[in-house]
Formats: C-alpha cells, sequence, structure tokens
C-alpha cells in the first residue's frame, strides 16, 4: 500500500470521531498545538534550515526563500493564527432549516463536517498550520501534501503537533502530512476517491491548473486573479487614483491585486495623465493600448497576451474604453471571475457592473484588494475561490462544512 | 469547431442575459413551452415513434422502450412539470447575507445563476424537458446530452421548445441540444472547462462514474443508492415490517430504495421469520448472512458482492448483526452516502444513528423512499446529490445557483 493511500485511510477512520467532537474539545486541542509549537520553536526551526541550506544549494530566488523561512517571531504568529481559530464560532452542528410535512416528518439540515480534505500547496509552512487548524476546527480529517522543499520543516511541524494532539480529544491519525517528495504522490492524491472528500490546491496557477485538470476527487478551485478597475467618466479623481493605486501597488503579490485598469475615455482625457504619474512614481511599469500611449508617452504597448496575464508584480496594463459596454466586455473576455472594480459616481452604471460583471467580488468604490476572508469579517480563510460550486469569493469555515438530512418519522411510508 | 464546442459557446453567450431576467419574464417562458409541448404534442410522438422503432429493431428492452415512449398523456405530464416549476420561488437575486464593515464597506451576498450547465443523460425524453426547465428558471444556460436512442425526440423536443422561446425574454440560444451521437461528444463536454460552468449526470451508476471520473469540468454526483435499514431491538415490528416494505417494495427500481435489511439479533430471533414471510408475499428474493439462513429457510446465502450491489430490483440482502455497532461499521462498508434508516424506540440509539451514520439522508422511523425534492417540499428535483460539496441529498431550485459578493464602498482602500 502506498503511503498517500495509507495515510488518507488513516485519516478516513477518524471522521466518526472527529464529527460527534464538541466545539469545546476542538479549540482546546488547537490550544494545545499552538502552545506546542511555541514550545518547540527551536526544533522547527532547526528543521528549517536544513530546508533552506537544500534550496540554497539548489540555487532557489531568495523571495522563495523568504516563503519558506521561520523564525521565532514567524512561528509565534503561526501559533497566533491557531488562537485566532480556537475562538471563531463553530459551524459545524448548525441548524441550517427545518421543514414539517404535512405527512408529520421532520426533516431537519444540519452543518457537517466534509470527511477528508485534501491539501495541495507550495513549500510554505505556515499553510501546514493553517490548513490543519482549519481543517480540525470543522471536525474534517486533513491530508497535506506541501512542497518538497519544505518537508523538513513540515515534518517536523507535524511532529510537534502529533505529539500535542495525543493529549488531546482529536486523534493525531486526523492529522496526515505525505512525505513522499515525488510528483507521483500528488497524482495519487488527485484520484482518491473514496477516501478524500475535496482537494482544495492553495498556490500558484501551475500548480491550480495541475490540480483541477486533472483530480477526480472534487475540487474546489482557488487562486488566479486578473482583476480589473473600471474608472467611468464620472468617477472622482482623487477617489478613482486612490483605489487604483491601492488596488495595484499596496500588494502586487496577491490574487486580489489589479492587474488592468480600464479607463473611459472621457476621464482619460482629462486625468489619465496625472494618474500615470502617480503610478510612475509607485514603480509600476505600464503598459498601454493606442489610446493610453498616445496620452502616457512613456507606456509601452500592451499585448493581447498582456491582458491575459497575471503580472503578481509591479506591472499594469491600461486599456481607453468607449464607456461600460466595452469594460464589461473587456472583464467578461480576460477576467478569471475573482475581484472586479467599478469607480463611479453614477448609480445606474455601478448597479449594471454589479449585476453583469460574473465575479466571485464585484466592487463599487473601493479596492479589490478587500477580497479576504479576514476583511470580509470571516476570521479565517482556507483561500478564495474562483469557481462557483459550494463557495464562491474568500472561504472561512462554512465553507469546510457540508451538510446533512436527519429525518424524524414515526412510521410513514410513502403512498 | 465542433457542434459541442460551439453550442456551448452559443450558451455561454446568452448567460449574461438570462442572469439579468426578471422572475416574471422567466416563468411567462415557461408557460409558454408548456403550451408548446401540447400543441406539438402529434409532432413529437411521431419523432418519438422513430426512436422506438430503432430501439425495437435494435432488441432493446421492454422496460427501457417504456422510458423511452410519449403518447398524449406523458406529454400532457411533461407540460405540467414545466407549469409547475413556473410557480416555484425563483431562488435568483435573494439576498443571502450582508456584512457591515467597520470600515464602511457594505457587504452584500446574492444568488445568481451557476451559468451554463451540461446534463448528461440517458434515452428519456422527460429529462430534457424537466432539465431545461430547471435551468431556465434558474437564470441558466442549459447544454444537454441525452441518450442516442431518444435523438429524434430530443431533437423535435428542442425544436419545438426554442420556437416557444422566440416569443419570449428568454434567448433561444441557452437551451442547447447536443446531437452528436458518439460518446466523444460526451467526452469532450466533460473537458468543456470555461464553457460549461457544472455537469450534472442523470442515470444509472455507469454514466455517472464515467463523468466523475473524467470529468476536468466541476460535476454533482448523483444518484447510486445501496440504502440500508436497520431494526433495532426495540423497534415495533409492525412500525419495522411497514417501514421495510415500503423501503424495498414500493418502488424498487429507484436509488432511494432499500437493498440491504440489517436486524438486531434479538429483534432477529423473535420477528425476522414473519417479515421474511411479508417479503416473500410481495414476491421479494431474500438473500442473507448465515444468522439470516439459519432463520429463514428459503434465503439464499448473501456474498460480499451481494451487500456491494444496487439491485433495483424485487431483491433484498439481510444482515443479523449484534447491534448498532455492526450496524453502522456496515453502512460504512458498503452505503453510498444515500439514505439510512433505523428504526427503534430508543431514543438514545436513534441520536447515534442519525449522528454518525455519513449519508445525505438520515431516518428514525421513516422509509427512505422519501429522498426526493418533492417529498421534501422543494417542489422540484434536479437530482438527490451523494457528494459532499455544493449540494447535499435532494437538489431543489436553490442548488442550480451559486453566489457573488457585492461590495458598495465611498472610496475605501486597504492599509
Amino acid at each position: 500500500m502506498s503511503e498517500v493511500v495509507n495515510k488518507a485511510g488513516l485519516a478516513k477512520e477518524t471522521t466518526g470521531v472527529l464529527a460527534s467532537l464538541t466545539t469545546g474539545q476542538k479549540n482546546e486541542a488547537l490550544l494545545i498545538m499552538a502552545e506546542a509549537l511555541r514550545n518547540e520553536a527551536e526544533q522547527i526551526i532547526a528543521a528549517n534550515r536544513e530546508d533552506l541550506e537544500r534550496g540554497r544549494q539548489a540555487g532557489t530566488p531568495e523571495s522563495l526563500l523568504d516563503r519558506l523561512a521561520l523564525d521565532v517571531s514567524r512561528i509565534e504568529g503561526i501559533a497566533e493564527g491557531l488562537r485566532q481559530i480556537a475562538v471563531l464560532p463553530d459551524p459545524v452542528g448548525d441548524s441550517l432549516e427545518t421543514i414539517e410535512r404535512p405527512n408529520g416528518l421532520t426533516i431537519e439540515k444540519v452543518r457537517v463536517p466534509l470527511g477528508v480534505i485534501g491539501i495541495i500547496y507550495e513549500a510554505r509552512p505556515n499553510v501546514t498550520v493553517d490548513a490543519a487548524g482549519l481543517c480540525l476546527k470543522t471536525g474534517n480529517a486533513v491530508v497535506l501534501r506541501g512542497g518538497s522543499s519544505a518537508l523538513s520543516s513540515n515534518r517536523k511541524i507535524v511532529e510537534v503537533l502529533h505529539a500535542a494532539l495525543s493529549g488531546t480529544a482529536i486523534p493525531a491519525a486526523a492529522l496526515q502530512l505525505i512525505e513522499d517528495p515525488n510528483r507521483s504522490s500528488v497524482d495519487e492524491m488527485l484520484k482518491l476517491n473514496g477516501l478524500l472528500d475535496v482537494i482544495i490546491p492553495r498556490g500558484g496557477s501551475s500548480l491550480i491548473q495541475n490540480v483541477v485538470m486533472n483530480a477526480t476527487v472534487p475540487v474546489i478551485e482557488t487562486g488566479a486573479g486578473i482583476c480589473h478597475t473600471y474608472l467611468d467618466a464620472s468617477a472622482k479623481p482623487e477617489m478613482a487614483e486612490r483605489i487604483s493605486l491601492n488596488a495595484k501597488a499596496q500588494r502586487p503579490s496577491v490574487c486580489n491585486a489589479m492587474e488592468t485598469l480600464l479607463v473611459h475615455r472621457e476621464y482619460a482625457a482629462q486625468h489619465l495623465l496625472s494618474l500615470a504619474e502617480a503610478f510612475r512614481e509607485a514603480n509600476v511599469e505600464l503598459r498601454g493600448c493606442s489610446g493610453t500611449v498616445a496620452l502616457v508617452p512613456w507606456a509601452q504597448p500592451a499585448t493581447t497576451e498582456d491582458f491575459a496575464t497575471e503580472y503578481n508584480d509591479y506591472i499594469l496594463n491600461i486599456r481607453v474604453v468607449s464607456g461600460l459596454d466595452e469594460a464589461l466586455q473587456h472583464i467578461a473576455e480576460f477576467g478569471t471571475k475573482h475581484s472586479e472594480c467599478i469607480v463611479t459616481e453614477d448609480s445606474g452604471q455601478a448597479a449594471r457592473f454589479l449585476q453583469e460583471v460574473d465575479a466571485a467580488a464585484v466592487y463599487h468604490n473601493a479596492s479589490t484588494r478587500f477580497t479576504d476572508g479576514f476583511e470580509f469579517g470571516f476570521g479565517a480563510e482556507i483561500g478564495i475561490s474562483t469557481q462557483k460550486l459550494h463557495a464562491r469569493g474568500p472561504m472561512g469555515l462554512p465553507a469546510l462544512t457540508s451538510s446533512k438530512y436527519k429525518i424524524y418519522g414515526s412510521g410513514q411510508i410513502r403512498g
């Protein structure tokens, strides 16, 4: 039996116990896990050093090494994340609906855990803890497959968490780490129908596309964001500049950052040059349509491929459009159904934009950067769904649950 | 361009219009569709006769020909189904949640259509109309791929519906029928990410498994039901017999019918023989464990394969168990997470069963045959989901929707 089948099977065996735990039992376990991470920080940092060393020798870029690196303060932050999950309301057991039927049946729809959740992610040890915490809080078992370049860190973290769980009501086997560094272990997870109830990929678009295109287990697609901001003719210049600068440059590396600015031609004629200057000051490289290039001499011509690219960087496409219809068409063609914004003082234009754009989050006069579980007030986030089934947009704890109908009868049969 | 890509693309182009239709516009179109089916019943019956003729020549079993056959009364029933969908509440546009954030953002979660729904089904022309009606009512475009032996019927039905839609607010292109009878057209639909938002298979287990195991488009798995009824030691014999006979024999061909009866050994010692006699009178063939065969001389020995089979027929497995734990283990091993029932007078045993069994619908003292959108009061049903993502159990109109966050700001940016 392979490691993947073995560990997923062990995880599955715990689902009955997990589904019946009280919120108090789960919260207590999360706090003990947090404490253990703090207590064993030195061991974890030592294991992390091995990963970093291997990474340096392999010539891994500094930015990736930074995402991999752990120190006392980062471990404290990770432990604090678990404590925050512990204080969130537990969705499991919530009664969602009660139906009384004329034949006397009472049908109650209640929230239950999903079962076993597979998480496939990159070399980010913080995800190991965060995903484990979110899944266990919602009564799910979890099978983690992190990037192989974080294997030493992940192995030590899971060892620490297993030891911590041994004194709690959560079975240690509910948390499994796949250690096989070969791609084949990912491929195996993707086809593990019957043992995994869902797979959630967390990472860049190639990782996500591999999961979406090859999994037979149900997937919650997260991630890729080619987000637009449309500045309408009536947009207030100060607000338009503030929102579009924030959407692009406050943190360009994330999925809810803007990649393309669409500008009404009337707005462009009056304000695009000064806006472009503001982007230049923020070190944002500009690529534009011919209308843009005519107004902004330092903008490079944008290609169709540029409009289809998630830069995650200090690069912005600009396109001048004739109005809302052309903006909507552009977004329908190039958007990834993540986050889209209109800046306008015209409530009719805003209403049309919010109604007609097909995306998880549609904004009127606010930065797309707010698409985030914490900013939405969920207190946690397992990812941002860009698909339409099950969950769409930032996913808090309820996205990690399913439901079940409990039917109470007194001998009813169907006629 | 293939027929599948072409038609799915045409369907997708209508999604913007569909999402913005009023409930009144959609209901009016459904009523006009119903009227057209009645008016053109003769033409449809003539087309259906071609399918039946081809089927007879190909040696299709009578039971399948019966599912394929249309007459005036069946067409009237199908049209009545559309009228019933028209009077159901429209979930699209419902406000699901409103969040007011400290920074002044208002975040509203609203129901929206899924987009384009692919339906893959067998040679049942009634599904063509029913699926079209449910999808259009919820503002979705639909791409239908029915069994090729119903092609003439489906082609005529869709021709009639297209003509009817031409006088309504629903674009005729929102309803597409794939006419290519080759399996390759199904395979193509399964990989149509970007054009189809979800695929719902409706049919037998081999059709469903083909979709689940090969689709890269998100799937809502429906169908297969190996359902159990557990008679506890404290079950009232009269109720136990009524419920288990109904679950098995009222309509054995459907997914919520019982396949295996689990009987507490104390109950078995006293009542199994008379219960088995009742099943014999209902023409149900019995296959049992050694304990069953010892008590019921005419029962054949059941194999492990029998316990894993969805008979959909007048055949029942019986297993005598030592108590609830063994019943739960059996259901965990052989159940398909569809519908499971306990008959007991012991509320503690009932509570444990309803909590611990992992299935879409869990019953205390009522027949599993009630797992059905109409019996649950939903007024419609696109299928019964046996997966845990998105929808579980009978799926009414809300299962055909997604959600979207509309965020109303006044210039907010992220700090």
